[in-house]
């Protein structure tokens, strides 16, 4: 026991008991000052679009590893790694359609999967903690939440769609001081896209999310809005791809990266 | 002529002077405030490999724009450019080696060719120059020298090869103002990736460089290196493409966004 709490704050420990099934379950929380992807695999056929799409939305799709046809080890952002078993838990959907939910995906892989792994918000949240900025749906043990918006992302190719956002409450005196945090790690989605009035981009009910819990706007706060990495998934789906693998929400891919690492100043 | 001068200080009328092959020449000093771009054009085949190269080395690749195969319309940079056109000279190589020096591409455009827009360090230098760092190669008509390193790209699929590097002599007491106004500036090459000794990075003779012109380094002042667009023109050369299009030195691709635009924060 001892050394899975031990484990627990390693990501090479932490991978290892995801690759044997010891441990299933979300990685919040988990080996902290470490990046956290998501994940999203296709098959070559779609990978030049699906990049481009990533390219032409950065802010949505932070690309932190792009995996060639047929490799699964990321050898960026954790060598050691197989992408294969060391994700806690996958999803396989095919022509668009949930078909099931796996441990690992070593008896579907293929020679033609494209593994793409996208920053996650994870990272700049732990910024923001540190700067001393509270953010109020940790405290109440909630997940962010999350909104479709009428922000439409640049299409590429066959991937097009709106931009799926995340909302954070931020005290009126630390708008300031969340944006310029923020802004220095666009590798995990970086500054706010928008700040206050959830109208001006399609949010008729703010306390009505599309994804995630209810969080409340306390008096005093600002809803501040951030790209989310559900955005490419979303997109992805929508075109109906014959397969895509990406990770059961909040079971990230826990890399060797330091969230200091990714800042760009 | 008086139409002519100010065409120059604007992207569309300097455009058009190129599109009409009434004006030829280098850009340098071009629409001052406007992103300039390095151009690769490669067919189809090629095309995923390449975003994947440019995508793992980001600073000597900075994509300001990748237009879709057999599309010419830069939507993002200057939406009513045509790329077969717009360039005041272009260079067609075939399998590695220069076939021809053109003044547009319109009769050897296909529907699979793919564009690739890099940002280009004149962005950057304007930046230095603003934020008062004198940069001696200008001061005295010259280009910047530039250097093949001993620091590798890192591959992706066919292409792989050197970093090449631009050089610019700093003032000892600039460097951290240099440091901080380019690392605003990430898609047009951004911060130095070295500092000071040419040799632990390959060169071994500072006064011979493989491209552009030598400039001395005078006392007191500090060699600074950036990644340069150069790179990933070399690397697809390396890979002998069956088709490569690329802008003549010098004659760059001017857009409609503004130096300032691209700076991050």
């Amino acid at each position: 026991m001892s050394n899975d709490i031990k484990a627990l704050d390693n990501p090479s420990g932490i991978r290892e008991l995801f690759r044997t099934s010891q441990l299933i379950c979300p990685t919040s929380g988990m080996a902290p000052g470490y990046v956290q992807t998501n994940l999203a695999i296709l098959p070559m056929s779609y990978a030049f679009d699906f990049l481009l799409f990533c390219q032409r939305n950065p802010k949505p799709c932070p690309l932190i590893e792009v995996i060639e046809p047929g490799e699964y080890k990321p050898i960026k952002s954790a060598p050691n790694a197989d992408i294969r078993f060391d994700v806690p838990q996958y999803r396989i959907y095919k022509n668009g359609i949930l078909s099931k939910e796996v441990e690992n995906i070593s008896d579907i892989w293929r020679d033609d999967l494209v593994t793409f792994l996208f920053g996650c918000s994870f990272s700049f949240e732990e910024a923001l903690i540190e700067s001393g900025i509270n953010l109020s749906h940790f405290e109440n043990n909630k997940n962010v939440s999350m909104f479709i918006t009428n922000i439409e992302t640049t299409p590429a190719g066959i991937f097009s769609g709106p931009t799926v956002v995340s909302m954070r409450s931020i005290p009126r005196d630390k708008l300031v001081k969340t944006i310029q945090v923020t802004s220095r790690f666009p590798n995990v989605h970086g500054a706010p896209i928008h700040i206050g009035d959830p109208e001006l981009i399609g949010i008729n009910d703010i306390s009505n999310p599309d994804f995630g819990d209810v969080n409340i706007i306390k008096e005093g706060e600002v809803p501040v809005f951030w790209a989310c990495g559900v955005t490419p998934q979303a997109v992805a789906m929508k075109s109906k791809p014959s397969l895509m693998i990406t990770h059961s929400p909040g079971h990230m891919f826990v890399t060797d990266i330091k969230n200091h690492e990714v800042a760009v100043i």
